[in-house]
């Protein structure tokens, strides 16, 4: 199959594609989208993705996937990056979501302003203290997850793994600090330690 | 298998879980917890979902299982509501993300700030303007994914069916007007000629 990636290499939702890919040896051609340009915003992007958005996959002769998730479920599927147990699986797609509506929305955010748009904290004022203090919950969430465990899921490496990492390794950009998350800090040392491991911004 | 079902009947994530159950004919034990008077917060419930939040499913000699879609997922593996075809599969999960991501934090907040907690517009201000101009971009979003379709994915009802009718059929609640969406107001009608098809606050 014939891959195509639209993606912009500092988004960790991309980052998350990239590091499937390169794990499972999955080859793709990457387009690049400069989201600061509104370049997912186009009609001919809306076209691909009406939710303007990337990552996204263009798999020839199918069409269009989008979303970071089920992209790297797709890819993943039959891998050991997915469980075949349905409660491993459950769990993976647990830590997914929780990523997704936890941590991603707070982490990821004061990243990209802070660390991407460089906007001050006094231009962000109460927004960005309210999504700090999120994030800083959805650590501690992560955190408690980790205790007594190597990896998220079934004592291995998955999806959990790679979604969890994206933007939680570089939260630091954002301002943002792992001093109080021990068992974060081991893990990720041990997922940057996985085979074909790759910087986020490595396309 | 022995599930236990924590959840609280008005709120829509907890309503895709019982949507799917009731419609695979599964039974499960309801445990009503008031999230308005914080019972998902205490130690108690923490040790259960250390995210502090419903649904939160317990299966028997196997443990917690969290997040709404996870717990769909691994309710719906093997029937027709999940297909089996790969690219299949991953639209469903492409829809699911989507829902998480853009329709539930402003759709179905707006609904509980204004239809659950009787919140005021002037009381909640710019958040609240915010937050129904991003639920309306979603709910177009879906209003394109809906054309020429019976149901989302694979011209049959799946997940991805239960998981963005669950707020958008109540987006009412809030205030927020379907009117301009004619594909979702008669996608809302199929979804709600499914057998065994039962109201958001049943339990």
């Amino acid at each position: 199959m014939q891959y195509t990636l639209y993606d912009y290499l500092p988004s960790g939702n991309g980052y998350k594609v990239r590091l499937t890919a390169k794990y499972l040896n999955i080859p793709y051609r990457l387009v690049e989208v400069d989201i600061l340009k509104r370049a997912t915003r186009t009609p001919e992007f809306l076209e691909k993705n009406p939710n303007g958005r990337i990552p996204l996959l263009e798999i020839e002769g199918r069409g269009f996937l989008w979303e970071s998730h089920a992209i790297i479920s797709f890819l993943a599927e039959g891998s050991e990056l997915m469980p075949a147990d349905p409660w491993q699986r459950a769990r993976v797609w647990q830590w997914l979501s929780f990523e997704q509506y936890n941590l991603e929305p707070n982490v990821a955010t004061v990243r990209f302003w802070v660390g991407i748009q460089r906007k001050t904290a006094a231009e962000l004022g109460d927004r960005l203290t309210e999504k700090v203090a999120r994030g800083y919950e959805a650590l501690a969430v992560l955190e408690t997850g980790l205790q007594g465990k190597e990896f998220l899921v079934a004592d291995r490496f998955t999806l959990a793994d790679i979604s969890l990492y994206a933007y939680t390794h570089v939260a630091a950009e954002g301002g943002m600090s792992l001093d109080d998350y021990p068992r974060i800090r081991a893990w990720i040392t041990r997922v940057a330690a996985q085979p074909r491991h790759a910087p986020i911004t490595a396309g």
